[in-house]
């Protein structure tokens, strides 16, 4: 069995998150499929094993099921070394940017793609424009913070950078976002990020497909 | 000048549990009123000096400038030592807890509380039964897992507790939630959170008085 095995699938960009990390940092790391759209974490056996919260990723190591990427990340680059701020005064400028992604910018985008390209029934044209409003709100102050800078804190990549960038390598088809043509600072730092070692586009590191958008 | 100084104002849930943090830890803190409803966070000469998010609490000490409540709790917990985990597995759900009430439970519920109560436009009705919708998955979450538990995380109250208890004192009235009527181990919990030293509610603890809900 591998040190780590990352329970999730593809469409998820918060198992992408974690998945780039390992893969990066040249872990021994294997991914363990797990459907949201098949309902395999509304399974109540698999809560009971792997997360009562329900949610993927699960990353599974010497026993330990540890959840939510951000707290992944941050234990990943503590206990590892790999893609760790610099300094302490960086180190809670990741902190804060990988709170703030989670609190103001990939719920909102993820949500917003999730309910536009894979929900069974959409919530009303209303709640689109909400999510939708909030996280073009948030990816422009991304986009305004990356100008000028090659990485989202300090001179090299770390956990800020690959959860900021978990999901921007969607096609626009999924997100309702044209990062290329809208988000230049963006689309350039997702390149960089891009060039790590062993990274490869979500639908080809992790199990499960490619999915076709329901709309 | 205080050791400490938070930056916020007593509507701010997020404001309110850094300070119930540096209260019962005794450290040397002030207040400093900022308000969003009067429009501070948008005044660009503060978001220079402050935070380029526009983002309440700002926690400054030492001439750093500290932002995201649950970035700030950690950053606060290791340097002082309160309401820090136990052990290592403690520490790794404290950390999944911080990010769980960021990524899927504060921004939901204290969003809309803000939107219920405050937003001088509330946005449409579909918007509304959505954001309570999930603020409610949440909740019930929570008050499962506090079932049986004296504390979120471990046998002590950490900054896991802090974080997720801070908007559980809000009126019903601006909330849209009964805590104490439906929630019954959050209103437990809240009750022995609101022990710790120096607790006050947070329109007492932090400035900006108590304001009267919009609708």
């Amino acid at each position: 069995m591998s040190t780590y095995r990352l329970h999730g699938f593809g469409r998820s960009g918060n198992t992408f998150k974690v998945a780039m990390f390992l893969a990066a940092a040249g872990l021994d790391w294997e991914p363990v499929f797990v459907s949201v759209a098949a309902g395999d974490t509304r399974d109540p056996a698999w809560r009971a094993k792997y997360n009562p919260m329900g949610e993927i990723p699960v990353l599974e190591t010497g026993g330990r099921m540890l959840t939510q990427s951000g707290a992944i990340l941050m234990d990943l680059a503590e206990n590892t070394g790999h893609f760790a701020a610099a300094t302490p005064a960086d180190r809670a400028e990741v902190l804060r940017w990988i709170l703030w992604d989670n609190h103001k910018f990939t719920n909102y985008y993820s949500m917003h793609r999730l309910q536009k390209a894979f929900a069974p029934q959409p919530p009303p044209p209303e709640v689109m424009t909400w999510l939708k409003g909030h996280a073009a709100l948030n990816l422009g102050l991304l986009e305004q913070h990356l100008a000028g800078r090659t990485w989202v804190v300090g001179d090299k990549p770390t956990i800020a950078d690959l959860s900021l960038v978990g999901y921007m390598y969607y096609p626009a088809a999924e997100t309702g976002f044209d990062i290329k043509a809208d988000y230049p600072n963006i689309a350039a730092w997702s390149q960089r990020v891009a060039a790590l070692p062993g990274w490869k586009h979500p639908y080809e590191m992790l199990p499960g497909g490619v999915p076709t958008p329901l709309r």
